[in-house]
């Protein structure tokens, strides 16, 4: 039992019902009939904080969605940590796969049921009830503490990197504890340590000056289809009995940083049963890079994957065209050390390299690229979480990576220069981003547990 | 002058004015509001032919749009030949790009403008009107004239194969001429003596169950698109500095008939400028085979050519999806001896032998395939007509073959054993399909002396 048990369990009706308060806020950013929402949303945040006893609690415009920031410094010669969050949510379609509304939170079974009620809403409002609770029972915190929390998470946080960069100091920390995160399982925590990062580009090809008759320029006249596909199928090496290997691209894996035996030694630790996951989706067979093991090839190596394609006719039966123009839409995931902006250069150049004779071709660079993110596994941030994690869910945390990319954890990394831990209680099951979302109020019970702890112990050890 | 000038002078304005009414009627194959319209005009060219003294006339059914078929079989022991042509048309749209209204003929320096003027109303009066003015100035044919009209071949003439299968015996001939033909240019004869066939083929690539997350799923899951691409990219031989030459599907040339030191002359006699040709499409270099001319390419050699692909994301800006389901159409357009059901046979085996691991891979046959053909130059039939274009012209014919694929005369080949001539006097700059089409006045002069010449000569030599 900790110290603030006897506190939490005395405050817990209060606790759900504020959360339900927040998550009847329609802040769906993607939705401009709902900017007054996530105005709100950003009110009631900084409010909450406010009440928490956080100082200097602001909302502060960003050019789109606002942020909201709050600090308690008063533990001179203490670190700082940064705990981020967003009080956005994804829009709620298809509202009729609902069982009761999304934005009328409901409990059932121990869960609450509501958009954005377990991404981000219910983690964000975590580690906020936490320090409360510590300024309540102990008068005060063992470190520096400030809150970030965003609402243009769900649409990629466009204004997020400008706003970042300039106000670096009134951001800086030595680490940003990100309550958007989650468990392994309801069950098994884990400490995300690596994030991929994002390169994209777009090709065009064009041939003639208009499609053409197949059959009368057929065989002489270039397909723009015929050489999109040459160029799309020098980028991957063949594995030795089909399928795609390794990316082909010059120089694209100059700057990835080899995978050390400790390294594949924590993912061959992760339960990963390969028959069962290609069973799972359907596909008869992995592929991918035949030297690393599909864990290692989902975390921790580089990809170039097509996203879309398209030219020529797509309707039914049969037209005998010679299509004039060809497109095609890829992102490639990053690995530390990779620079997406080499990747871009390298993927045009590439690109230009493999251009069959004949056709015109054009390399174009939709922003949306993303830097790769690795955090040393034994960090005094991560020690202090393993700790704390395998005391509160009786099992060690796995060491764990994703492919995906969370644009917002290398920005800190970047331009803070303190690492991210991702310190939240959902669990992937929870249905983010889908109907019926819901977050498990035992997730809030040791999530509010685990968050004092760690920032105890963060104050003995970072 | 021939002994039918006189008779074609005084009855001119008649046949102009026949022409006309001909144009009249609005018989568009592919529009359902238009089948009564297609259904007079067959009704138009049987009493025609009737007035023009042929015999056993009638309008026959198909389960689509109707035939008319007429016959003179006066000449015992002489030869037969079948007239071919078509009274439907294509659509008029876009209407409001044409000068006068498209069923509304009008006369404007020396050419009629109609829809159907040139393609082929305007080129199968002429053989009625040929074989009415020997009868009336002679008294007779100097062979059996069969004559057999469709009403659909605008739209791939789908009833016509099981047409021309049931009813052999009353169209058997010896030789087939065709009205719906055309010049090399205006004053330029060709005789046509090779068409492409066609095998097409569509194929499906399923992956996983669903779309997935490019970053979780990329490197080890199968993607539908770089699956595709990779059975794509199988298809074609790399030329050596890049682009696609000759076609990889194992078998494909097995059936090939090599040309002959005699055919690539005739096709290096036909004036062709690489650099103008490349320059009028828009590229700035011809593709394929290059063991091969350009104009061998395109009349002689068989290709295989992407007709359409989609598959993933198709919008704007990025969607990091890992696509499950990818799609291809693609062509083939065969020549002698190639087999249209080998082809799709060994398209369908190519496909299987280069399906990459982890995919579902299907391919589908649409309708539409056709035979190759190829007649020979020194065919009685072209003999004849060489002789009657050269005196007519002025200039020699090119023997001339195209890539494109008239699915009718091998057709004929296939079910009566009979070569089809083309002799017909539209030119390629009359705008088949198009606003403003026309028929050149001195085109029905000149192609009703032309068709009494080798009717004459046929009767002779055949």
């Amino acid at each position: 039992m900790s110290r603030y048990a006897d506190y939490f369990a005395a405050e817990r009706r209060r606790h759900i019902e504020e959360l339900l308060a927040f998550l009847r806020i329609p802040s769906v950013s993607a939705l401009p009939q709902h900017a007054a929402d996530v105005q709100q949303a950003a009110e009631w945040t900084a409010a909450r904080l406010d009440r928490a006893g956080v100082s200097g609690v602001r909302v502060m415009p960003t050019g789109g969605h606002p942020v909201v920031y709050g600090e308690w410094l008063q533990a001179p010669g203490k670190p700082t940590v940064l705990v981020y969050g967003h009080f956005d949510t994804q829009p709620a379609d298809p509202v009729e796969l609902w069982t009761t509304p999304p934005f009328e939170p409901a409990i059932r079974d121990g869960r609450v049921y509501a958009r954005g009620a377990s991404d981000n809403k219910g983690n964000m409002l975590v580690p906020i009830l936490a320090v409360e609770a510590m300024l309540r029972v102990t008068g005060g915190l063992p470190l520096n503490v400030k809150f970030f929390f965003e609402g243009q998470e769900e649409i990629g946080s466009p204004q997020l990197p400008a706003f970042v960069a300039e106000h670096r100091d009134l951001l800086a920390a030595d680490l940003v504890i990100s309550s958007d995160s989650f468990l392994w399982a309801p069950d098994q925590p884990q400490l995300l340590i690596g994030l991929k990062g994002l390169a994209a580009i777009e090709i065009e090809v064009k041939g003639a000056r208009s499609d053409l008759h197949s059959g009368l320029f057929g065989g002489a006249v270039p397909n723009a289809l015929t050489s999109l596909v040459e160029i799309l199928a020098s980028m991957h090496q063949r594995r030795p009995g089909g399928g795609a290997g390794r990316v082909a691209v010059e120089g694209f894996y100059d700057q990835v940083r080899p995978l050390s035996p400790e390294d594949r030694r924590r993912m061959a630790e992760v339960p990963f049963d390969e028959a069962a996951y290609a069973a799972e989706l359907g596909v008869d067979t992995l592929v991918g890079e035949p030297e690393y093991t599909p864990v290692e090839r989902l975390w921790a190596r580089p990809t170039l994957e097509f996203n879309g394609l398209w030219g020529g006719f797509q309707g039914a039966g049969i037209k005998t065209v010679l299509p004039n123009e060809a497109h095609a839409k890829l992102t490639c995931r990053l690995v530390p050390d990779q620079d997406p902006r080499e990747i871009v250069r390298l993927l045009t150049a590439h690109v230009e390299r493999h251009r069959p004779p004949g056709v015109k071709v054009t390399v174009t660079r939709p922003p949306g690229n993303s830097w790769p993110y690795l955090m040393p596994a034994d960090h005094p941030g991560n020690r202090a979480a393993h700790a704390v994690l395998t005391r509160v869910y009786g099992k060690e945390p796995y060491y764990a990576r994703t492919g995906g990319t969370v644009p917002v954890i290398p920005l800190f990394l970047r331009e803070l220069g303190a690492y991210t831990v991702g310190f939240g209680f959902a669990s992937p099951d929870e249905n983010f981003h889908a109907p019926d979302e819901f977050f498990r109020l035992e997730s809030l019970d040791r999530g509010l547990e685990a968050y004092c702890a760690y920032l105890d112990a963060l104050g003995e050890t970072l």
